[in-house]
């Protein structure tokens, strides 16, 4: 954990950035739902490491998170933070969005960045990507006991696919592997914000 | 994958047929819910995948369905399936129950494949093939928000577990591998038929 | 599993009396829900089992309880003993919440006696105890449809923590494992009680 460089170093800026991320999600989640100050901590732990762990379990390591207090710290952080940000969020619900949206684009790009280190093809690097990057938010509509975001409303999942997906041509196009993951990231907040401002939604099937 | 012979084949192809059964189920829940096109995908991929990847991770071994396209691809084309199919199954309900009994049986059984292959005790391979079988199913009903249909209504685990015991018995009467698998399934297949046909509940403690 | 000596066999016992309890809570939650028997058995036996499953998936190695069939019979014990109990639990709600106390309680400092053998650090204890502490009842409550206990109430987690805390400082002071183990419980367990009995709740952050 100490003593890295470079590449480890960048991961673990944005693996940060994404914990952060979740957890003021997961906080904001449980304000709504009038959780007590533990189940805001809770929801916002369990938010911020869910992916990570997921990621860890899937890919068959010892959880990250559950062996560098790191993550846990900068969990219990981003529940603090959300703590003064509740009123503004309240006012400006498509926030809380914004702030789900960030943490979306760093654990997508993480996890898929787990099935490129291991040479796996375009579809598994999709998948490992898209089950890190919505299994945090999937897990805390879950416990809130609500229909994850992910499956009910604008591009959301198709973002996450799209980052990656640009992630994936870039790392084969031999762009190192940190500006190869930055741009996924960017480009899955783009287009998840776009479709918050512009409500953009896929068609459904009716019954 | 490619490249197979004989018992690996054959448990290919059970496989597939559970991965494009569930995914239909999965699909069709998401149309009832509303969910949009990506929604409907999610779902029937989760419905579908679960399964498999909650057997592997009990197994401790990596989900194939995250190494091997091919799952996936099934998964997106149930989902497809089902598409057409919607109509159909809104004035024939009991076909959504009939698609997700060939799920359970299929992967009933290749859950108790994998614990037989291990030599484990009856038991073990029942708690085996029966979360394999469920899997799929509870996480979808969990992910609909919904409690899962394997809790609450007609004989459902059970059909799963006598299954898997007939499974269990043949392989100890030296039936090969594949035939006591798809014995084992038929027997599933059809107890949960049944039970759906003449409405067999099991009793209820009152409170 | 048989031919233990002195501390496998101590904390085998532990473990039975959590699975246990944590059996006894799941069946009632399923009456409450107008389950039916097999709704009863499987969700006691996914509340008793949840718990060390969680804990052994997280710490890699195969889920104890698919291999030796004595948590499953005591799981399925547990669900029978709810039975007599449910006209006096009816009566007496708190019952309920103690029975899930002694779970919590068991579980909690089992989980982290897996990470103090790792020689983890005192935040990756607390994790690792509280995971495996809650994993039980936080699936009970999904599948049934329900915000988690955990997420809404009185000193719950907290008082995990405190307990495993507790462990933690025994074990560094050179207490062996058993008796440390056994105190962190205690006070788990005392904790919790006494925020039932008193109606001890953290702060909202209101909205």
């Amino acid at each position: 954990m100490f003593g890295l460089h470079g590449i480890e170093l960048a991961f673990f800026v944005l693996e940060i950035i994404g914990v952060v991320a979740f957890a003021m999600a997961g906080a904001l989640r449980a304000v709504e739902r009038d959780m007590d100050l533990f189940g805001m901590a809770v929801l916002a732990v369990i938010t911020a490491l869910g992916g990570g762990i997921i990621r860890d379990l899937l890919a068959q390591r010892f959880p990250a998170s559950l062996s560098h207090p790191v993550y846990f710290i900068f969990a219990l952080l981003g529940a603090l933070l959300a703590v003064p940000a509740i009123g503004f969020i309240t006012r400006h619900p498509s926030w809380f969005k914004a702030t789900d949206a960030l943490g979306l684009a760093v654990f997508s790009v993480l996890g898929a960045n787990v099935a490129l280190a291991q040479g796996l093809n375009i579809i598994s690097v999709l998948l490992f990507g898209l089950l890190t990057g919505i299994g945090g938010g999937v897990v805390r509509d879950v416990l809130a006991n609500d229909v994850p975001l992910v499956l009910r409303q604008e591009i959301y999942g198709i973002a996450s696919l799209t980052g990656i997906a640009v992630q994936y041509v870039l790392v084969h196009l031999h762009v190192p592997l940190i500006p190869a993951a930055v741009a996924g990231a960017v480009v899955i907040f783009l287009v998840r914000l776009a479709a918050i401002r512009w409500n953009w939604n896929l068609p459904r099937v009716r019954r």
